[in-house]
């Protein structure tokens, strides 16, 4: 399979990916829509549907892609999105398209790319067992590592919607209470703990009805794509004011997503069994087809790798999330937004987080330019990328998210 | 002041009230617009804001009642709110105005009420301090009643926004995990713990830019209006699941709120000081114009009354709420939603949850009926009310949330 375009055929963002977003051209800012990724283009999506020629689902497309966001064609469902990715594979690969086509190509460098999803509900999950495990020595150091809930269900919790944005975000540095175990009472200021949590988001389609559930088998159905995640946290924050209820003003300044949605139907090469849940044995309702995925990411500050987590390793899946968080009833909307945790494997050099990677800032890291971090610095750039196997030996890129740290307001 | 309806002056819907909500006519069911009650009528707001003769805000009010939701007029902010207020105020009660309003008057049984706020983000605080300590003394017997953090800030936590439902609409008992301290492995089936909270809802309007904060002096000016709400909650999986990051499929499966939404204007007479934050002192960025409400619920199952919780006794107001809640930089938007809590007093009939009210089960409740309940069970209707102290003597009726339990799917 290859596009008529001029596409390396190794190119990330090949005919294998066609991630959505949603843009805007440089010569008209304001007229926001979706589009789709191929090589270092962007393509129209909403103005070539509208053209004709596609499958009978035209008009349904050309409108949906018109939003300037993903949500109205997340709720066209999960036959709507396989029929919109064959024809766009069809009209980038058969020559016959070109001239209808190609005027709808804006070069990435022209367009200024948008949150692709309003988000309705946002989740986090802790699915990462090292992540999981790593977090309980550094903040609960007399108890055991794992809490004894955490082997039978995933472990999540309802996160700030309205502060999900998009890669490029500046990150003003949050100003909260904080008191170590030796200050009398709390101390007011900017966080001096600042870090990162590497993540993949799942982005949600098909809305459901309260008081009904998705089961793990029909969980892929509501699955449309993943999404790069920096869930920013201020660690001194966090620490003084999560127990009992969990992590609020810690989290809820900003949460950072990928530009780009890498549809889930992009990633059947990346699909892998889990580690394993056998000890203990798992619920019924969390059984199933419930696919683990093979992503590569990479983690930078300021140029330099600081870790190379591996999302393989997580011992929750995507569709055991989203059974588990409807288990209970609760309904879905399109544009619900859940997230991996931290993903950390065992090795030092693959863990999501600043407060794994230095163990607390007692072990600081050394970047290229010598510089010591132990948490972020003001000005400090942070960039995640990843990539997943595709067909054929090639590879599916997915999308960066990128965030800079701006001094305290 | 009195209207030209025919409502009498002790009517708690009377013209000191006018709270705004959702509806659609029987007759006409998809068209919801926003409507305002007085008495036992609901005036169509929009209908009448088109017809002019209003103070030159006309065509916005229209435009933003016209919406199925109150967020658009939320987000015209409180120069228009007031605006609005007055206007209505002065077209109830000079006669000149009669003919042209009554034609869009409906009788209150024959519309129906919707959800009139679509909840942006949902947060829910815990800031009755005799709640606090019930909650620590029945989850966490070994440790100090309230946790140390809890009179420095106003804990609080993000809920589910996608399950705030609107009075009325049924509850489906909740399904999940549980574990007692005698079960070896946890147990999957209905809850057998669902309970009630009953708080106040805090409706926010003007949305602010990310990385800003809201002192508590300027909370006033995003406050809205209030909402009785029901933050229904299953024990037995909130237990379970809550350690370490907070409560999740216990409390997502339902919110009920109030239909009509009463607006802080309405409340002016029922302003009172806080009971006191002296020990320990609050941080400076809690001080302010931090307003308590005497707002006086009463909470009853199948009709008879359990409680008669008191919203002036409340340790943290809802000013200082909305200033921790934004004091990291998280942004507001129009149609944020903020709970009080749960609101309960010192004395036992003035507990806010059968968690309490029967201290988890072990002292059941008597109903009318001669039937008991530890917690509830299907069929079960659980009703909140509230008024609060109008001018002039009057009372200030805070409309009732109201849903029955129906059996677990």
């Amino acid at each position: 399979m290859s596009t008529w375009l001029d596409v390396p055929a190794d190119h990330p963002f090949g005919i294998q990916t066609l991630p959505y977003g949603v843009f805007a051209t440089t010569d008209d800012p304001e007229r926001r829509r979706v589009g789709v990724r191929i090589g270092d283009l962007v393509l129209d999506a909403s103005a070539v549907a509208a053209l004709g020629g596609d499958p009978g689902d035209g008009p349904h497309l050309a409108a949906a892609w018109a939003h300037p966001s993903l949500n109205p064609f997340l709720a066209l469902g999960p036959d709507a999105w396989a029929t919109a990715r064959w024809w766009l594979t069809e009209i980038l690969t058969d020559d016959v398209h070109r001239a209808g086509v190609e005027p709808h190509l804006h070069a990435l460098d022209r367009v200024v790319l948008h949150l692709p999803v309003e988000v309705a509900d946002y989740v986090d999950f802790y699915a990462s067992e090292d992540h999981a495990s790593n977090v309980g020595q550094i903040f609960r150091p007399d108890n055991a590592a794992l809490p004894p809930n955490w082997k039978h269900l995933p472990i999540g919790y309802h996160g700030r919607s309205g502060t999900v944005v998009v890669s490029g975000t500046d990150v003003v540095r949050p100003t909260g209470q904080r008191k170590g175990p030796a200050d009398p009472v709390p101390v007011f200021g900017p966080s001096i703990r600042l870090d990162i949590e590497a993540e993949l988001g799942y982005v949600v389609g098909g809305a459901t009805e309260l008081g009904t559930r998705v089961s793990v088998d029909d969980a892929a159905r509501h699955l449309f794509g993943i999404v790069l995640l920096n869930d920013w946290s201020a660690r001194d924050l966090q620490a003084w004011e999560y127990v009992p209820l969990g992590p609020f003003l810690g989290k809820s300044f900003a949460t950072s997503i990928s530009a780009w949605v890498t549809p889930l139907a992009a990633l059947g090469g990346a699909r892998v069994p889990l580690p394993g849940q056998s000890d203990p044995a798992i619920l019924p309702y969390l059984e199933g087809d419930a696919f683990g995925l093979d992503v590569h990411l990479e983690v930078s500050i300021n140029g330099t790798v600081v870790s190379r987590p591996e999302h393989s390793g997580m011992y929750w899946s995507p569709a055991q999330m989203l059974a588990h968080m409807t288990v209970n009833g609760a309904s879905l909307r399109d544009g619900d937004l859940f997230g991996s945790g931290t993903i950390s494997g065992p090795s030092k050099d693959s863990r999501g987080s600043l407060l794994e990677l230095t163990w607390n800032g007692t072990e600081p890291l050394t970047l290229a330019d010598g510089s010591t971090r132990g948490f972020l610095e003001d000005g400090d750039t942070v960039t995640i990328t990843a990539w997943a196997p595709g067909p054929d030996g090639t590879r599916v890129g997915i999308s960066e998210v990128t965030g800079t740290i701006t001094p305290a307001r």
